[in-house]
Protein backbone atom coordinates (compact mmCIF):
# COMPACT_ATOMS: atom_id res chain seq x y z
CA UNK A 1 0.00 0.00 0.00
CA UNK A 2 2.04 3.15 -0.81
CA UNK A 3 1.55 6.10 1.43
CA UNK A 4 0.47 9.43 1.37
CA UNK A 5 1.69 11.39 -1.38
CA UNK A 6 4.21 14.55 -1.19
CA UNK A 7 2.45 17.26 0.02
CA UNK A 8 1.40 20.03 -2.73
CA UNK A 9 2.49 23.56 -2.58
CA UNK A 10 -0.28 24.52 -0.50
CA UNK A 11 0.11 21.52 1.79
CA UNK A 12 3.60 22.73 2.27
CA UNK A 13 2.47 26.04 2.94
CA UNK A 14 -0.05 24.47 5.77
CA UNK A 15 2.50 22.86 7.63
CA UNK A 16 4.90 25.40 7.70
CA UNK A 17 2.19 27.55 9.62
CA UNK A 18 1.60 24.95 11.65
CA UNK A 19 5.24 24.32 12.12
CA UNK A 20 5.57 28.07 13.09
CA UNK A 21 2.63 28.37 15.93
CA UNK A 22 4.39 25.52 17.62
CA UNK A 23 7.99 27.20 17.37
CA UNK A 24 6.54 29.90 18.61
CA UNK A 25 5.32 28.11 21.67
CA UNK A 26 8.19 26.44 22.22
CA UNK A 27 10.17 29.82 22.35
CA UNK A 28 7.52 31.56 24.86
CA UNK A 29 8.47 27.71 27.27
CA UNK A 30 11.98 28.43 26.84
CA UNK A 31 11.83 31.94 27.78
CA UNK A 32 9.94 31.62 30.53
CA UNK A 33 12.72 28.90 31.78
CA UNK A 34 15.51 31.62 31.19
CA UNK A 35 12.95 34.31 33.37
CA UNK A 36 12.81 31.21 36.16
CA UNK A 37 15.39 29.63 36.22
CA UNK A 38 16.17 26.10 35.42
CA UNK A 39 18.41 22.99 36.33
CA UNK A 40 21.48 21.36 34.39
CA UNK A 41 22.56 17.93 34.32
CA UNK A 42 25.13 15.85 32.42
CA UNK A 43 24.31 13.23 30.23
CA UNK A 44 26.10 9.83 29.89
CA UNK A 45 28.03 11.12 26.81
CA UNK A 46 29.19 13.96 29.17
CA UNK A 47 27.01 16.69 27.13
CA UNK A 48 24.29 18.63 29.38
CA UNK A 49 20.93 18.83 29.24
CA UNK A 50 18.41 21.00 31.13
CA UNK A 51 14.91 20.84 32.01
CA UNK A 52 14.41 23.60 29.72
CA UNK A 53 15.69 20.81 27.11
CA UNK A 54 13.50 18.03 28.24
CA UNK A 55 10.13 20.72 28.76
CA UNK A 56 10.69 22.09 25.33
CA UNK A 57 10.58 18.85 23.53
CA UNK A 58 8.01 17.24 25.43
CA UNK A 59 6.28 20.36 24.26
CA UNK A 60 6.99 20.25 21.00
CA UNK A 61 5.90 15.91 20.74
CA UNK A 62 2.61 16.89 22.19
CA UNK A 63 1.57 19.36 19.51
CA UNK A 64 3.06 17.26 17.05
CA UNK A 65 1.55 14.45 17.86
CA UNK A 66 -1.84 16.21 18.22
CA UNK A 67 -1.89 17.88 14.94
CA UNK A 68 -0.29 15.04 13.13
CA UNK A 69 -1.36 11.58 15.00
CA UNK A 70 0.30 9.58 11.53
CA UNK A 71 3.34 11.61 11.51
CA UNK A 72 6.94 10.35 13.36
CA UNK A 73 8.71 12.06 15.85
CA UNK A 74 12.75 11.64 15.83
CA UNK A 75 14.35 13.96 19.06
CA UNK A 76 17.14 14.78 20.79
CA UNK A 77 15.98 13.85 24.22
CA UNK A 78 13.56 10.89 24.09
CA UNK A 79 12.73 7.83 22.04
CA UNK A 80 11.67 7.70 18.45
CA UNK A 81 7.85 7.86 17.73
CA UNK A 82 6.13 5.94 14.67
CA UNK A 83 9.56 6.16 12.98
CA UNK A 84 8.06 3.84 10.12
CA UNK A 85 6.10 6.51 9.05
CA UNK A 86 6.59 8.62 5.69
CA UNK A 87 6.20 11.97 7.29
CA UNK A 88 9.04 12.31 9.60
CA UNK A 89 9.73 15.41 12.16
CA UNK A 90 12.92 15.80 14.00
CA UNK A 91 13.27 18.00 17.30
CA UNK A 92 16.35 19.44 18.90
CA UNK A 93 14.62 21.36 21.56
CA UNK A 94 18.13 23.37 22.34
CA UNK A 95 20.79 22.80 20.13
CA UNK A 96 23.46 24.58 22.10
CA UNK A 97 22.73 23.68 25.38
CA UNK A 98 25.79 24.41 26.95
CA UNK A 99 25.53 28.09 25.10
CA UNK A 100 22.09 28.27 27.25
CA UNK A 101 23.26 27.07 30.24
CA UNK A 102 25.87 29.77 30.38
CA UNK A 103 23.44 32.18 29.75
CA UNK A 104 25.20 32.74 25.72
CA UNK A 105 22.02 33.56 23.19
CA UNK A 106 23.24 31.72 20.40
CA UNK A 107 21.27 28.02 20.87
CA UNK A 108 18.28 27.52 18.94
CA UNK A 109 15.40 25.39 18.31
CA UNK A 110 15.30 23.24 15.57
CA UNK A 111 12.15 21.30 14.08
CA UNK A 112 11.98 19.59 10.74
CA UNK A 113 9.75 17.70 8.50
CA UNK A 114 10.98 15.73 5.84
CA UNK A 115 8.88 13.15 3.82
CA UNK A 116 10.38 9.61 2.53
CA UNK A 117 13.70 11.55 3.57
CA UNK A 118 13.35 14.53 1.16
CA UNK A 119 12.91 17.93 3.34
CA UNK A 120 9.97 19.35 3.36
CA UNK A 121 10.75 21.88 6.10
CA UNK A 122 12.45 23.24 8.60
CA UNK A 123 12.82 26.09 10.85
CA UNK A 124 15.20 27.65 13.50
CA UNK A 125 14.39 29.76 16.09
CA UNK A 126 17.06 31.51 18.34
CA UNK A 127 14.83 32.87 21.20
CA UNK A 128 17.12 34.75 23.14
CA UNK A 129 18.06 36.71 19.85
CA UNK A 130 14.34 36.74 18.48
CA UNK A 131 15.43 35.42 15.53
CA UNK A 132 13.30 32.64 13.52
CA UNK A 133 14.36 31.00 10.25
CA UNK A 134 11.84 29.12 8.10
CA UNK A 135 11.67 27.77 4.92
CA UNK A 136 9.68 25.16 2.87
CA UNK A 137 10.61 23.53 0.10
CA UNK A 138 9.35 26.09 -3.56
CA UNK A 139 8.27 28.40 -0.77
CA UNK A 140 11.45 30.75 -0.03
CA UNK A 141 13.04 31.22 3.12
CA UNK A 142 12.48 33.61 5.44
CA UNK A 143 13.90 35.35 8.50
CA UNK A 144 11.04 36.43 11.12
CA UNK A 145 8.38 36.25 8.13
CA UNK A 146 10.09 38.41 5.73
CA UNK A 147 12.07 36.90 3.00
CA UNK A 148 15.90 36.30 3.06
CA UNK A 149 17.87 35.04 -0.44
CA UNK A 150 21.61 35.06 0.02
CA UNK A 151 23.80 36.76 -2.63
CA UNK A 152 26.51 35.01 -4.06
CA UNK A 153 30.20 36.15 -4.36
CA UNK A 154 30.48 38.78 -7.24
CA UNK A 155 33.22 38.32 -10.23
CA UNK A 156 35.54 40.68 -7.91
CA UNK A 157 34.64 39.43 -4.27
CA UNK A 158 37.50 36.70 -3.04
CA UNK A 159 36.56 33.77 -1.19
CA UNK A 160 39.49 34.79 1.71
CA UNK A 161 37.96 37.48 2.47
CA UNK A 162 34.43 36.03 3.53
CA UNK A 163 33.88 34.31 7.04
CA UNK A 164 34.04 30.16 6.86
CA UNK A 165 32.00 29.31 9.91
CA UNK A 166 32.85 26.04 11.69
CA UNK A 167 31.09 24.37 14.56
CA UNK A 168 33.61 22.85 17.29
CA UNK A 169 36.44 21.04 16.44
CA UNK A 170 35.75 18.36 19.21
CA UNK A 171 32.67 17.66 17.08
CA UNK A 172 35.26 17.02 13.96
CA UNK A 173 37.59 14.60 16.45
CA UNK A 174 34.37 12.54 17.32
CA UNK A 175 34.12 11.84 13.90
CA UNK A 176 37.85 11.34 12.86
CA UNK A 177 37.68 14.68 10.93
CA UNK A 178 39.77 16.43 13.01
CA UNK A 179 42.58 16.67 10.07
CA UNK A 180 39.90 18.36 7.96
CA UNK A 181 39.15 20.77 10.61
CA UNK A 182 42.73 21.55 11.38
CA UNK A 183 43.66 21.95 7.17
CA UNK A 184 40.99 24.21 6.75
CA UNK A 185 42.25 26.74 9.56
CA UNK A 186 45.77 27.28 7.93
CA UNK A 187 44.02 27.36 4.27
CA UNK A 188 41.76 30.16 4.80
CA UNK A 189 42.52 33.16 6.70
CA UNK A 190 38.89 33.83 8.13
CA UNK A 191 37.33 30.81 10.17
CA UNK A 192 35.40 31.14 13.05
CA UNK A 193 33.52 28.70 15.08
CA UNK A 194 30.08 29.43 15.38
CA UNK A 195 28.62 26.61 16.88
CA UNK A 196 25.52 24.70 16.78
CA UNK A 197 22.83 25.64 15.00
CA UNK A 198 23.65 29.98 14.91
CA UNK A 199 26.40 28.88 12.44
CA UNK A 200 23.68 27.33 10.15
CA UNK A 201 21.52 30.42 10.53
CA UNK A 202 24.50 32.91 9.55
CA UNK A 203 25.19 31.19 6.39
CA UNK A 204 21.26 31.04 5.00
CA UNK A 205 21.15 34.61 5.38
CA UNK A 206 24.88 35.19 4.13
CA UNK A 207 26.27 36.77 6.99
CA UNK A 208 29.56 34.18 6.99
CA UNK A 209 30.48 32.85 3.43
CA UNK A 210 29.97 29.94 4.99
CA UNK A 211 29.23 26.75 7.27
CA UNK A 212 31.35 23.78 8.25
CA UNK A 213 29.39 21.51 10.42
CA UNK A 214 30.89 17.87 11.19
CA UNK A 215 30.01 15.13 13.50
CA UNK A 216 26.74 16.23 14.42
CA UNK A 217 23.33 14.60 14.62
CA UNK A 218 20.23 13.80 12.29
CA UNK A 219 18.33 17.00 14.69
CA UNK A 220 21.04 19.47 14.58
CA UNK A 221 21.43 19.55 10.61
CA UNK A 222 17.30 18.19 9.48
CA UNK A 223 16.69 21.80 8.82
CA UNK A 224 19.03 23.50 7.09
CA UNK A 225 19.28 21.92 3.92
CA UNK A 226 16.14 23.29 2.99
CA UNK A 227 16.78 26.69 4.41
CA UNK A 228 20.27 26.87 2.79
CA UNK A 229 18.74 26.07 -0.80
CA UNK A 230 15.47 27.98 -0.66
CA UNK A 231 17.70 31.12 0.52
CA UNK A 232 19.45 30.20 -2.76
CA UNK A 233 22.13 28.76 -0.89
CA UNK A 234 24.39 25.57 -1.47
CA UNK A 235 24.22 22.29 0.59
CA UNK A 236 26.51 19.44 0.61
CA UNK A 237 26.43 16.30 2.53
CA UNK A 238 29.96 14.91 2.87
CA UNK A 239 29.33 12.62 5.85
CA UNK A 240 26.43 10.40 6.76
CA UNK A 241 25.39 7.42 8.54
CA UNK A 242 23.75 4.41 6.72
CA UNK A 243 20.02 4.61 5.34
CA UNK A 244 17.50 4.39 8.26
CA UNK A 245 19.51 6.85 10.83
CA UNK A 246 17.40 7.66 13.79
CA UNK A 247 19.83 9.94 15.38
CA UNK A 248 22.47 7.60 15.95
CA UNK A 249 24.86 8.83 13.60
CA UNK A 250 26.93 11.42 12.54
CA UNK A 251 27.03 13.82 9.44
CA UNK A 252 28.92 16.60 7.87
CA UNK A 253 27.65 19.30 6.04
CA UNK A 254 29.07 21.99 4.52
CA UNK A 255 26.48 24.84 3.28
CA UNK A 256 26.50 28.64 1.93
CA UNK A 257 27.08 30.95 -0.82
CA UNK A 258 27.54 28.83 -3.50
CA UNK A 259 31.40 29.80 -4.38
CA UNK A 260 32.43 29.54 -1.21
CA UNK A 261 31.07 25.76 -0.85
CA UNK A 262 32.79 25.18 -4.22
CA UNK A 263 36.02 26.45 -2.78
CA UNK A 264 35.38 24.50 0.38
CA UNK A 265 34.89 20.85 -1.58
CA UNK A 266 38.24 19.95 -2.15
CA UNK A 267 39.64 20.22 1.26
CA UNK A 268 37.58 17.88 2.58
CA UNK A 269 37.66 15.20 -0.52
CA UNK A 270 34.64 16.13 -3.13
CA UNK A 271 35.02 17.98 -6.09
CA UNK A 272 33.08 21.00 -7.43
CA UNK A 273 29.94 20.52 -8.63
CA UNK B 1 55.71 69.64 38.55
CA UNK B 2 53.75 66.86 38.95
CA UNK B 3 50.41 65.53 37.14
CA UNK B 4 46.99 65.10 38.69
CA UNK B 5 46.86 62.36 41.64
CA UNK B 6 44.96 59.17 41.43
CA UNK B 7 41.41 59.37 41.20
CA UNK B 8 39.73 59.09 44.98
CA UNK B 9 36.83 55.90 44.86
CA UNK B 10 34.34 58.92 44.70
CA UNK B 11 36.33 60.36 41.27
CA UNK B 12 36.19 57.01 40.36
CA UNK B 13 32.52 56.38 41.30
CA UNK B 14 31.69 59.88 39.30
CA UNK B 15 33.78 59.00 36.46
CA UNK B 16 31.97 55.79 35.37
CA UNK B 17 28.77 57.35 35.91
CA UNK B 18 29.85 59.43 33.00
CA UNK B 19 31.57 56.98 30.83
CA UNK B 20 27.95 54.72 31.47
CA UNK B 21 26.17 58.12 30.01
CA UNK B 22 28.73 58.77 27.25
CA UNK B 23 28.41 55.28 26.14
CA UNK B 24 24.56 54.69 26.36
CA UNK B 25 25.05 58.05 23.87
CA UNK B 26 26.77 55.70 21.35
CA UNK B 27 24.28 53.04 21.89
CA UNK B 28 21.84 55.01 20.73
CA UNK B 29 23.76 56.54 17.64
CA UNK B 30 24.94 52.92 16.37
CA UNK B 31 21.26 51.59 16.97
CA UNK B 32 20.30 54.46 15.01
CA UNK B 33 22.69 53.45 12.20
CA UNK B 34 21.30 49.73 12.04
CA UNK B 35 17.86 51.18 11.71
CA UNK B 36 18.77 53.69 8.74
CA UNK B 37 21.59 52.24 7.32
CA UNK B 38 25.57 52.72 7.05
CA UNK B 39 28.11 52.28 4.45
CA UNK B 40 31.22 50.01 4.15
CA UNK B 41 34.67 50.51 3.24
CA UNK B 42 37.95 48.31 2.98
CA UNK B 43 40.86 50.16 4.96
CA UNK B 44 44.49 49.83 3.86
CA UNK B 45 44.89 47.17 6.18
CA UNK B 46 42.19 44.92 4.55
CA UNK B 47 40.05 45.70 7.55
CA UNK B 48 36.33 47.07 7.26
CA UNK B 49 35.40 50.19 8.65
CA UNK B 50 31.73 51.64 8.49
CA UNK B 51 29.91 54.90 8.64
CA UNK B 52 28.73 53.80 12.24
CA UNK B 53 32.19 53.51 13.18
CA UNK B 54 33.58 56.73 12.62
CA UNK B 55 30.22 58.48 13.47
CA UNK B 56 30.32 57.02 16.95
CA UNK B 57 34.32 57.62 17.54
CA UNK B 58 33.43 61.34 16.33
CA UNK B 59 30.23 61.29 18.91
CA UNK B 60 32.42 59.50 21.84
CA UNK B 61 35.84 62.00 21.49
CA UNK B 62 33.17 65.02 21.24
CA UNK B 63 31.71 64.39 24.71
CA UNK B 64 34.94 63.30 26.17
CA UNK B 65 36.64 66.23 25.49
CA UNK B 66 33.72 67.89 26.45
CA UNK B 67 33.57 67.19 29.92
CA UNK B 68 37.63 66.64 30.22
CA UNK B 69 39.28 68.98 28.35
CA UNK B 70 42.34 68.07 29.77
CA UNK B 71 42.38 64.21 29.27
CA UNK B 72 43.99 62.69 26.71
CA UNK B 73 42.01 60.50 23.55
CA UNK B 74 43.35 57.27 21.56
CA UNK B 75 40.64 55.81 19.16
CA UNK B 76 40.98 53.07 16.86
CA UNK B 77 39.67 55.84 13.79
CA UNK B 78 41.24 59.49 14.35
CA UNK B 79 44.94 60.81 15.95
CA UNK B 80 45.97 60.32 19.04
CA UNK B 81 44.67 63.81 21.00
CA UNK B 82 46.59 64.96 24.04
CA UNK B 83 47.97 62.06 24.46
CA UNK B 84 50.84 63.14 27.09
CA UNK B 85 48.00 63.38 29.84
CA UNK B 86 48.02 61.49 32.84
CA UNK B 87 44.36 60.76 32.25
CA UNK B 88 43.78 59.04 29.03
CA UNK B 89 40.54 57.62 27.12
CA UNK B 90 40.72 54.61 24.87
CA UNK B 91 38.35 54.13 22.37
CA UNK B 92 37.48 51.31 20.11
CA UNK B 93 34.04 52.83 18.44
CA UNK B 94 32.72 49.37 16.67
CA UNK B 95 35.29 46.32 17.74
CA UNK B 96 33.98 43.88 15.73
CA UNK B 97 33.15 45.51 12.59
CA UNK B 98 33.11 42.72 10.42
CA UNK B 99 30.10 41.21 12.54
CA UNK B 100 28.69 44.89 12.79
CA UNK B 101 28.92 44.85 8.87
CA UNK B 102 26.88 41.15 8.74
CA UNK B 103 24.46 41.88 11.16
CA UNK B 104 25.96 39.87 13.49
CA UNK B 105 24.82 40.82 16.89
CA UNK B 106 28.10 40.46 19.07
CA UNK B 107 30.52 43.18 17.95
CA UNK B 108 30.68 45.95 20.82
CA UNK B 109 31.70 49.58 22.09
CA UNK B 110 34.71 49.60 24.45
CA UNK B 111 35.70 53.04 26.16
CA UNK B 112 38.30 52.64 29.33
CA UNK B 113 40.48 54.97 31.35
CA UNK B 114 43.77 55.14 32.45
CA UNK B 115 45.75 57.35 34.98
CA UNK B 116 49.52 57.33 34.41
CA UNK B 117 48.92 53.88 31.95
CA UNK B 118 46.91 52.35 35.60
CA UNK B 119 42.96 51.06 34.71
CA UNK B 120 40.67 53.59 36.59
CA UNK B 121 37.68 52.39 34.99
CA UNK B 122 36.54 50.16 31.79
CA UNK B 123 33.07 49.92 29.69
CA UNK B 124 31.95 47.43 27.04
CA UNK B 125 28.50 48.01 25.58
CA UNK B 126 26.95 45.71 22.98
CA UNK B 127 24.15 47.52 21.62
CA UNK B 128 22.53 44.94 19.88
CA UNK B 129 22.77 42.18 22.79
CA UNK B 130 21.38 45.47 24.69
CA UNK B 131 24.19 44.17 27.48
CA UNK B 132 26.40 46.71 29.27
CA UNK B 133 29.53 46.13 31.05
CA UNK B 134 31.41 48.17 33.46
CA UNK B 135 33.92 48.22 36.18
CA UNK B 136 36.24 50.38 37.95
CA UNK B 137 38.62 49.84 40.17
CA UNK B 138 37.91 49.56 44.01
CA UNK B 139 33.82 49.42 42.56
CA UNK B 140 33.18 45.98 40.88
CA UNK B 141 32.00 44.94 37.86
CA UNK B 142 28.22 45.33 36.31
CA UNK B 143 26.21 44.18 34.01
CA UNK B 144 23.57 46.82 32.86
CA UNK B 145 24.36 48.03 36.46
CA UNK B 146 23.86 44.84 38.39
CA UNK B 147 27.05 43.55 40.52
CA UNK B 148 28.25 40.61 38.31
CA UNK B 149 30.92 38.23 40.29
CA UNK B 150 32.42 35.12 38.42
CA UNK B 151 32.79 32.03 40.28
CA UNK B 152 36.13 30.06 39.99
CA UNK B 153 36.27 26.25 39.50
CA UNK B 154 35.06 24.18 42.62
CA UNK B 155 37.04 21.31 43.60
CA UNK B 156 35.47 18.66 41.33
CA UNK B 157 35.45 20.74 38.74
CA UNK B 158 37.41 20.32 35.53
CA UNK B 159 39.42 22.52 33.28
CA UNK B 160 38.60 20.46 30.39
CA UNK B 161 35.07 21.09 30.72
CA UNK B 162 35.56 24.92 30.15
CA UNK B 163 34.76 26.78 26.95
CA UNK B 164 37.98 28.44 26.16
CA UNK B 165 37.28 31.49 23.72
CA UNK B 166 39.98 32.73 21.74
CA UNK B 167 40.15 35.37 19.08
CA UNK B 168 40.77 34.74 15.32
CA UNK B 169 43.43 32.70 14.37
CA UNK B 170 44.42 35.30 12.17
CA UNK B 171 45.58 37.77 14.91
CA UNK B 172 47.41 35.15 16.08
CA UNK B 173 48.99 35.01 13.30
CA UNK B 174 49.56 38.48 12.75
CA UNK B 175 51.97 38.28 15.60
CA UNK B 176 54.03 35.27 15.51
CA UNK B 177 52.11 33.41 17.46
CA UNK B 178 49.93 30.90 15.19
CA UNK B 179 51.84 27.99 17.01
CA UNK B 180 50.39 28.80 20.26
CA UNK B 181 46.97 29.25 18.76
CA UNK B 182 47.42 25.49 16.81
CA UNK B 183 48.76 24.22 20.47
CA UNK B 184 45.98 25.36 22.35
CA UNK B 185 43.37 23.66 19.86
CA UNK B 186 45.01 20.41 20.27
CA UNK B 187 45.40 20.52 23.93
CA UNK B 188 42.31 21.73 25.22
CA UNK B 189 38.44 20.03 24.12
CA UNK B 190 36.69 23.09 24.14
CA UNK B 191 38.13 25.67 22.30
CA UNK B 192 36.02 28.06 20.47
CA UNK B 193 36.22 31.39 18.81
CA UNK B 194 34.23 34.29 19.97
CA UNK B 195 35.56 36.79 18.52
CA UNK B 196 36.33 40.53 19.75
CA UNK B 197 35.43 41.81 23.15
CA UNK B 198 32.31 39.47 22.79
CA UNK B 199 34.89 37.11 24.60
CA UNK B 200 35.80 39.09 26.58
CA UNK B 201 32.37 39.71 27.84
CA UNK B 202 32.21 36.20 28.29
CA UNK B 203 35.03 36.06 30.12
CA UNK B 204 33.97 38.30 32.83
CA UNK B 205 30.94 37.22 33.44
CA UNK B 206 32.05 33.65 34.02
CA UNK B 207 29.94 32.20 30.73
CA UNK B 208 33.23 31.07 29.57
CA UNK B 209 36.22 29.82 31.49
CA UNK B 210 38.51 32.11 29.80
CA UNK B 211 39.40 34.13 26.91
CA UNK B 212 42.40 34.27 25.21
CA UNK B 213 42.94 36.73 22.42
CA UNK B 214 46.67 37.51 20.59
CA UNK B 215 47.08 40.55 17.74
CA UNK B 216 44.89 42.70 19.37
CA UNK B 217 45.34 46.44 20.24
CA UNK B 218 45.47 48.77 22.88
CA UNK B 219 41.83 49.73 22.34
CA UNK B 220 40.65 46.54 22.39
CA UNK B 221 41.97 45.23 25.34
CA UNK B 222 41.76 48.75 27.69
CA UNK B 223 38.67 47.58 29.18
CA UNK B 224 39.50 44.10 30.05
CA UNK B 225 41.83 44.53 32.87
CA UNK B 226 39.77 46.11 35.04
CA UNK B 227 36.56 44.38 33.79
CA UNK B 228 37.79 41.03 34.80
CA UNK B 229 39.93 41.62 37.45
CA UNK B 230 36.79 43.86 39.75
CA UNK B 231 34.73 40.32 38.53
CA UNK B 232 37.24 38.29 40.37
CA UNK B 233 38.89 36.89 37.70
CA UNK B 234 42.46 36.62 36.36
CA UNK B 235 43.96 38.71 34.01
CA UNK B 236 47.82 38.29 32.08
CA UNK B 237 48.81 40.19 29.81
CA UNK B 238 51.65 37.90 27.45
CA UNK B 239 52.10 40.35 25.14
CA UNK B 240 52.88 44.23 24.84
CA UNK B 241 54.35 46.51 22.84
CA UNK B 242 57.42 48.87 24.34
CA UNK B 243 55.98 51.67 26.51
CA UNK B 244 54.34 54.66 25.18
CA UNK B 245 52.39 52.69 22.92
CA UNK B 246 49.18 54.75 20.80
CA UNK B 247 47.90 52.06 19.81
CA UNK B 248 50.62 50.84 16.84
CA UNK B 249 51.97 47.68 18.92
CA UNK B 250 50.21 44.31 19.76
CA UNK B 251 49.13 43.07 22.86
CA UNK B 252 47.94 38.96 23.97
CA UNK B 253 45.72 38.54 26.98
CA UNK B 254 44.27 35.89 29.22
CA UNK B 255 41.45 36.48 31.33
CA UNK B 256 38.98 34.65 33.10
CA UNK B 257 38.33 32.27 35.90
CA UNK B 258 41.91 32.46 38.44
CA UNK B 259 42.03 28.24 37.60
CA UNK B 260 41.51 28.19 34.07
CA UNK B 261 43.72 31.21 33.41
CA UNK B 262 46.18 29.02 35.41
CA UNK B 263 46.22 25.77 33.18
CA UNK B 264 46.17 28.06 30.18
CA UNK B 265 49.66 30.16 31.48
CA UNK B 266 51.98 27.50 30.62
CA UNK B 267 50.86 26.72 27.27
CA UNK B 268 51.85 30.41 26.26
CA UNK B 269 55.17 29.76 27.80
CA UNK B 270 54.45 31.72 31.31
CA UNK B 271 54.63 29.83 34.76
CA UNK B 272 51.29 29.88 37.15
CA UNK B 273 51.40 32.84 39.68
Amino acid sequence: MPGPAEPSLAERRALLRQALAIVSGSRRLIRGKIARGFSTKTKADESLVTDADLAAERFLRRELSRRFPDHGIIGEEFAPANAGSDFLWTIDPIDGTLSFARGIPLYGTILALHHRGRPVLGVIDHPSLGECYSAARGLGAALNGRRIRLQDLGPGEKVEREVVATGDRMHFLKCGRARDFDRLMRRHPQVRSYADCFGHTLAARGAVGAMVDFGIRLWDMAASQVLIEEAGGRYACLLSPPPGDLGQGFYGIVCGKPAVVDWLLPLFGRTKR
